[in-house]
């Protein structure tokens, strides 16, 4: 059965159509910077906020009320809900999918029944991936929401739920290896502290890369190679989280040895909550080489949590786009809309308006980064600002030639040779003009 | 002559006292875990805000005329400054002190001048140092101020600022030796950017590291002890600066291999315009091993720059102090007053009552912090909080004899051991009790 | 029956005490300037935060499973919370409640039926005050959380949802009165807007002030003399709620002509998400005569949403009592504990052990509040600070006798008489040294 | 003389230029919405930033070295920048420009000698004036630079300093109406406090007030008949500023019935200080008919002061205008960019460089924001969206004939009507459709 019957497929129609139900900018098959737009962007659909968010907040209930979901806990719901998530992914040309194991399937009376119930839905939905032809990008497990989680899972004070969240990884890597996930996410909803007082973070930091070397391990043992991914979040639900940023995320793979096993899942909104730019926490990964996936959403600026709204700034797509291209583009990562509906947006087509929103502001910051790149128009100038290090003293600097004692006989003699503007106010307007000239 | 003649020295008289120029907490002889109060807290005199801050911001200019300074940047200026801050600290009771190079002499025409002008003073200062016993905590050098640094120091994109920076950095490590130093910090006040658009952050991240090594070479050659600190801010004076907080430091000490060189120097007020706690900070650094001194101030939870206000909050010298004394206390470190009376407070007399007032809180907070560890209230509360991994499970899991399959094996078994509330509210309670009851 | 059965009554024993059942500083019927402290304090319990919030947040589900609570909607839920609510504050000696109309009973499958269910248990309330003695400080209802209200309730676009908020609080009101409420509350948790592309701001003000019109007159048709109080927030769940903080709600009250009708009632997390400190709002309300009341909790300042803690913090507890001291005291208002256990504090045990930390802090604040009013310490500051008012020329501009031209013939003249210091330093070191020796 | 000699006059040549010194939107004499792009915008520079801010910031000295200007506060000096001010305004186009008193002319020994200083002064610019058609868009005073007025200037604790400051004001309206200023601003610098354990809000208000009403019955005496406005900000330099933000000083004019006398001057940065947007400060003035003129610029969502840079962001210049064109466009304001290069575009170019960014900036946003307005984008949305009001039900509402018994009884009749949908995701889509495709 359908379920979007008032919606066809979403076509690329182009920025004169006045269809609202029509990509303007997203044209999945047009080829940029030698891929399609399709392969660039990787889209994939968040299974949580798309087709569990009810629309409830912590001042109010639920406001979204889908014909296939009674908001009960069924496995009859979680059956239809992977049809109706199906039928929306081929509907908005979404070709990937992420999920927490909790997303699709309800818990059961204990681990081995909630394991079974996994097991279920993941056969109907190998079956939908079969018909449709759609990917899983990544899973994930969902160690934050139940209250044996209340004092976090690797990093419990209870060795009893560490043993716990050990098995629900486990199950979850296997789920999604079976479903042919190209990476596994790790995000620590509940790993940080609410109050120091009643906190010994050095065990709990300990453990909780026990918990990752365990992981290293056991994917091996299986023969799982998709990409591991750490997802960095300052704050929210606890008071912190260890997992603070890219920096703080890379700190903490270097101490315990586990750079080479991890790279990063950057969240936009997690970045903001950080006090930093998507575009710097991108930047941070390309860097250091741990550029893995994006979940691709946006927060509010003059607002303290995390918004996750569909993402409509163009400068930030642009700009992430930008890093994801110098970085070589995605190989097993990708755009996750980890995006929600506002509460106020409870109609069924709102799901289809607000991934339209924020498809076509990533093909469109698509094609300006990649524009951006092509015409040189910050690389060249940096390339120009950064030349006094290409030879002569600083060629000696950068080719470890130069100790204190000679670089003071330098300055000594020589002072330093004159700065030159950081043209900061006419590189904003030149990205202005790529993006509203860019076709 | 004397500059301070309305103040005598400041004697500690209890808090019975009404005299405002009186110590009520901060008894130097006092005995608190085995030092006194003195060799415990090492307080140190910001030369800076101390003797060369006068009361401007960005919206207006100096309000504070103090007797031996013009406002000129004169060798004579620097000469009486010094009198009047060793006379200061002796009033104060202040036996330490903390410089940027730029901070006791003026900049000459060129570097040459610059470091004779450096050696002239230093012998002033040395006199000083001898007649009263007072000690430098640490030195360092401003390379931020000057205009040549508009692109950073380490991190500038013209390699000639690099090397004058170097000269700079060689010179300030040569007078901190001569004045026995014991520590030489780091802090980078241009080292980051102002816009991604036109900025390299992979070489500029690299020349840092550079930067650094060369230090430790020059150190090693000219075979000076002190330790090297470097001091963690996000932003102010650049929009991002490379060594945000305490976590991003190691992320890059850890990255270069120079983890074994460097230890931190935490700033309460960096730390919260990271948006971490003070004691988070610090709690950090001690779990890691790199906790070296402190630059006690304390910011405005309500603004966004670095005000460095006197620290007088009781929650925040208590809990300081905790991690210090839970690391075993200062070794080469100590407290440096990185703070600065408001601009309001122009008077003289201001600069006594400021330092009593941080001296008095952090007084208060090492005997607070110190009966909490003398009765266990939260050590002992958390040693039974983990007790599960102390033995079974728990302990196979620390000891690293478990993995994936023995812990799922054990939670379908299983399940979980029930988990016990974190008594938040009841720790922060009993915490008020012991800043109001301990005498 | 007694829910309660392992907490006895919880009784003053003073600081020296290592009962954590037990009042530090609390002690009802200590006189402190003139009142006992149960009259000065005015204690409330929230019966939301208390009797209804089991620990979900936007992460994660209830973590709480009272005896009495089974987390299911019915009425005979909502009746033994009521036995179990006034057990609880008669053994914590709490001698007022506020709730909303929704937290009593739920609601029924119409209005009536809703209203219906509020009667009936309306009626178990007021046995149980009659029985205890304990009061309603005051009531108010929910009219955020109802899908219903996604658009707001008063600034609804949807004509048919104001109407239904005004049933709402008709019925509140009527409520309130039976049960000798002495207050009424609104706070517009939907009152705001998520975007301004699709609101009409202007129509959605005029709309509000309609609604409070309304309910002034019919406060005035059926008698109800309690205190009409708004509570301002500036933020969430909406992104803007009209109420953003004291200034916001009396420049609306002021421009509709409401300013004798309605005070304020300030939440200190709500001030410190607006940027301004508790002391701030409490301020604005005394100097502008409309200081009603006070939701008593604290934010975290390193947190950007509403956390409810418990208030523990001595300086916001004694400025707080000081702003109220200096105001009069409380007439009809009190201090509500609207504050929620953490999340991991879920234990029964941990409702008494939090309600003991905030009426210990406020208890506390109080006497420190009062000596320091007693002392004059900040008054005659101020008094002397201002003095310059009192006459001459400082006397004419407050009489209305000068003008630009008088002005500008004294300035020409005679310059400005010299500024002296603020004082802030030596300022907050007092407050310290009184906080830590009131007894 | 010329001391541009490197830049001509800018042009208009259209976004396929590369020639960074032209306009790429801004078109002065093309129409748009029934005027001329010059006349919609009225364009206005600040004297401040673009010719006495010199690169200085609180970490560090300047970085600007002007051929006309040698850093030093002399007669020459500042008659000189008024020549190089005028050669830029033509060169650039920009018809307004707007002033403090104190940066056309240093202060004297006293103040009769600094007021014959601005006569001097003015009398220069006034031959620019008239030799360039360059107008004055708005004088103001600076009474928040000298130390006098550190603790405040209206609202100090000193009445000495009220007087000066009542004097320095009268000067300023005199030499601005002379000028044919349109309008007079009052931004209170200093006008708030540092701590409430010193401050006297009642007081310091009231007077604030007094100054105002002064300051009317002055205009009115001399017959100037510019717009007086008032410029909100939270916070910077002061901990609190009592203006801040449009309700603030919009309750605060109520209250002293002045709210005929005066309008607003929003400043971008200053709005999201406040933790609003810019959309929103004008928002609310448009619907209280206060939106006097605008200082645009924009902040750093991720910084806390106030950063003045050159506004470049398309969605806030787009919404501004927005609000703008729908309170009527302007009448005596204008756009006066508050805005300064960044410290590190130190070159003279640059200056240019970042007024065609934020002139074209806003010039796009003019376009975007007159075809939405045309095309009835959001404006219809609106319409229908709140249309249950203009009949019915909705109707008797805002008409005041419906009262809670008709509204209540109309509840438990008919329930509610079906809400629809805000959505947002689709209008955010438009507005990104919108600024993309006007031409």
């Amino acid at each position: 059965m359908a379920y979007f019957e008032k919606v066809q497929k979403i076509e690329f129609e182009g920025p004169a159509s006045t269809n609202p139900f029509s990509f303007k900018y997203y044209n999945p098959s047009e080829v940029v910077m030698g891929k399609t737009m399709k392969e660039q962007l990787r889209f994939a659909m968040s299974y949580w906020h798309t087709f569990t968010y009810m629309g409830n907040d912590p001042f109010g209930s639920a406001t979204m009320f889908r014909p296939w979901d009674n908001h009960e806990c069924s496995m009859e719901v979680a059956k239809e809900r992977v049809h109706a998530a199906f039928e929306f992914m081929e509907k908005a040309q979404i070709p990937y999918f992420c999920f927490h194991d909790r997303d699709i399937a309800p818990e059961g009376k204990d681990l081995a029944e909630t394991n079974a119930r996994l097991d279920e839905i993941v056969a109907v939905i190998k079956e939908e991936m079969k018909r449709t032809g759609i990917k899983c990008l990544w899973g994930t497990t969902n160690a934050f929401g139940n209250p044996r989680f209340v004092h976090g899972a690797g990093t419990s004070c209870n060795a009893t739920v560490f043993a716990y969240a050990a098995a629900q990884i486990k199950k979850a890597i296997e789920i999604t290896k079976e479903l042919g996930g190209e990476n596994y996410v790790f995000w620590g909803g509940r790993e940080g502290y609410e109050t120091l007082l009643n906190t010994n973070t050095e065990l709990e930091l300990d453990n909780m890369a026990r918990l990752l070397k365990m992981a290293c391990n056991y994917a091996e043992q299986i023969g799982f190679t998709g990409q591991f991914l750490i997802e960095p979040k300052p704050k929210e639900p606890t008071k912190h989280q260890y997992d603070t940023d890219a920096a703080t995320v890379m700190a903490f793979l270097r101490k315990y040895d586990l750079m080479d096993k991890f790279k990063l899942n950057i969240e936009a909104n997690h970045a903001t909550l950080a006090m930093h730019t998507f575009q710097h926490e991108l930047n941070m990964c390309r860097i250091n080489g741990v550029l893995g996936s994006v979940d691709a959403n946006m927060g509010d600026p003059m607002l303290g949590w995390d918004t996750d709204q569909f993402p409509t700034n163009l400068y930030d797509t642009t700009l992430a786009m930008y890093e994801i291209l110098l970085g070589g583009g995605f190989t097993k990562g990708g755009l996750n809309f980890d995006s929600k509906v506002r509460r106020g947006s409870f109609e069924e087509e709102d799901l289809f308006l607000a991934y339209i929103a924020g498809m076509d502001a990533f093909a469109k910051g698509l094609k300006v980064a990649a524009k951006l790149l092509e015409d040189g128009v910050f690389e060249d100038f940096k390339e120009n600002r950064y030349a006094s290090y290409k030879e002569g003293l600083g060629k000696d600097i950068v080719d470890g030639k130069a100790d204190f004692k000679t670089l003071e006989a330098y300055a000594l003699n020589n002072g330093i040779a004159p700065n030159t503007s950081g043209r900061q106010e006419m590189l904003e307007s030149i990205l202005n003009q790529y993006i509203l000239e860019t076709k």
